[in-house]
């Protein structure tokens, strides 16, 4: 077993860095916050005897060396970035877990045949530079680094500038690593594993995601002078694509989520009718065919629900996965771990993107879960209890290594 | 007849400080571009002989004397402030034109026996300091000076502070001076002027305004793990109040307006089901009754729509005015200047609020206007004529002399 004391102290230790105001984090990617949760994360490393590999992408391996100097190594991680109202475990159990499967090796003297390599992924959040899981996608060859360097953040700053700027741009080709397998624990992050008093998420399967960002131009003029015949208000439009997405989500149920979570207005003045606004729609359900049925009804409504105001629509596609299905062996082998270790477990549906399901496509990959109170995450009081982080660590601990071999 | 040459060159020579981004101006209030307008303007001032005095809100007075020592000064004035994405003429015109009123004396060499005063008023936009008309309103006794002092923006910063920062705090108390009237030029600010073909607006009453801030509090919450029955999305809550003002603007026709210009999304992240949004409502009608229905109806309905939905609603008035009726013997002196000058001219209520429209409790006031291009305002590509601009100037000098005795 894992000392799950020593990880929950970690865990806190890390969350000093880059606090939120209520509780939570806002230690969002490329930031001054995020290079500091990188030193400390590679500090620990190197006092757990492993090796710093940093890529072209900034994504940290930390490497403990195996016995058998031609096995690939199985790999494990997750990310330190967060959301900007954040909690203190979407990302971070899954890369603080792993050093803790290297700290519980050391103390017990195991040697793996493979070596067992940790993985902090950059920007997994998207929320500064969309898309989400950008540098695991430039690993799995989803995305072209270039045009990674070139996403912008909302000041109009780059990508690649401000990797550079908090200095974690390394010299490692991104996506030349080969893997054994992949393995990563998360939060749910959704209300299931609690409600069913369940230990343990066992993910087959993950939601396939669109997130699809819209402009609605209208026309700024004054609000009071300004007749109710001759406006073009761009807030109608934006009113209306919200009712719509969220009808959309609700005939697709069951397993269908819609929402529009970003949301700018232009010029956002008290007396101006909005002439701008550009926002993101995010759709999701696991059934491809469903997801790709949910964006045609969108794509082909919201126009003609702006034009009967007499506001224009323009959308495109800033972010997007397919709902990804599990390796049966790496999902097996988290299965029967819980199952030893006597925790209760459930087959579950990843709500959210993950690392893993980028990875998926490159190595054979898998994922355990573990609950969160209330299914709330993406906010400031996002919680778990210290036996939760303990069960889903010792869950990945033995499927890690009974992968990587003793 | 004023010179309208001198005039234009007047209004582009202040456009040039604080450009837009699209040929408009950027100078909003108690920014460093609104100090360097102000400078600028005081120069010209001087240049014409005047004295300056600047009371403790930063209201400018530009005082050409008069020739009885009895007799209460004559002033008229605007404000130089701009939106943030706003016009060369919206507030512009009323000041310079004022100042052009001076000009044309000195050239004529007139005399009048009522000293005439040319004001700028401090934040007159409220964009950044909410309410609208904020300076005048301490001079007319609507608020207190401290409280407009307390006001913050967007960032948290005090109006009382940026007012000191930028060099314009004055040592002169608010509201002291006793007008003999007031008058103010403005561009209309909507399409009836130039639809109907006349010169100029003889304004005689105005609308009332309430802006009532909102906020609608849902729960912050994974886009993606969090099922559509357990969602509390504000953005759902700003979708149905964003249709129940117009719904209700709409009904109250003829000659009622209303939207929301003003929205803020909390967090604001892609991936976060929206957990807070502010947002400022802008109802207006010319009827007292009217406008406080409206009102009523915004009050009683929106709560209900948020519960509905499972989001909470709270709201109060940030700014207000009612229905300003102007004052006789002024509006009879402008429609008697654009008749004896051959201007066409017609009877208008003004859509906009106004500085006019708080002085008016205090002193006998009224405002001309001139057309502007396609009633567009508050937009950078807001557009007059230079005939447009002098004929409203050169009613507002007939208007004024005469008001002043020669
Ligand atoms: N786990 C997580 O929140 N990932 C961000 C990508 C997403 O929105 O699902
Ligand atoms: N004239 C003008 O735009 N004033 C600002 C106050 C208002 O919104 O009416």
């Amino acid at each position: 077993r894992i000392d799950g004391d020593r990880l929950w102290d970690s865990l806190m230790e890390m969350a000093q860095i880059g606090p939120g105001i209520a509780g939570g984090n806002n230690r969002q990617t490329l930031t001054d916050e995020d290079a500091e949760g990188r030193a400390l994360f590679q500090k620990w490393c190197e006092d757990a005897g492993c090796t710093m590999g940093v890529d072209e992408i900034g994504n940290m391996f930390a490497r403990r060396e195996g016995t058998d100097p031609d096995a690939l190594p199985v790999y494990v991680g997750s990310h330190l970035d967060t959301q900007p109202t954040g909690g203190k475990f979407d990302g971070v159990l899954g890369v603080l877990g792993g050093l803790e499967i290297l700290r519980s090796l050391n103390d017990l003297g195991i040697k793996t045949k493979h070596p067992i390599v940790v993985t902090n992924w950059t920007n997994e959040e998207g929320t500064r530079f969309a898309p989400a899981m950008l540098a695991s996608g430039v690993f799995a060859g989803k995305h072209d680094l270039q045009w990674a360097y070139d996403r912008e953040d909302s000041k109009g700053k780059r990508f690649g500038d401000e990797l550079e700027r908090i200095g974690w741009k390394g010299s490692e080709p991104v996506g030349d690593r080969k893997m054994h397998a992949f393995f990563e624990l998360h939060i749910e992050q959704g209300p299931i594993l609690e409600a069913e008093g369940k230990d343990i998420g066992v993910v087959t399967h993950g939601q396939g995601l669109r997130w699809i960002e819209c402009t609605v131009t209208g026309k700024e003029s004054h609000t009071g002078s300004t007749p109710m015949h001759m406006r073009k208000n761009a807030g109608r439009g934006l009113a209306l694509i919200t009712e719509l997405v969220h009808e959309i989500a609700m005939k697709n149920q069951p397993n269908a989520v819609g929402a529009i979570g970003h949301i700018d207005v232009y010029p956002n003045s008290r007396n101006i009718i909005p002439g701008k606004v550009v926002c993101t729609v995010d759709l999701r359900t696991h059934l491809l065919d469903k997801l790709n049925a949910m964006v045609d009804e969108f794509m082909d409504r919201a126009p003609k629900l702006c034009e009967e105001i007499g506001v224009t629509f323009d959308a495109h596609i800033v972010g997007q996965f397919d709902p990804p299905a599990f390796d049966e062996t790496c999902v097996t082998a988290i299965r029967d771990a819980a199952e030893r270790l006597g925790y209760s477990h459930m087959n579950i549906v990843s709500g959210a993107g993950h690392d893993a399901c980028w990875i998926n496509d490159v190595a054979p990959t898998a994922m355990v879960m573990c609950p969160c109170v209330g299914g709330l995450s993406h906010n400031e009081a996002e919680e778990i209890s210290k036996d939760w982080a303990a069960a889903g660590t010792d869950v990945l601990f033995h499927a890690v290594v009974e992968t990587a071999e003793i």
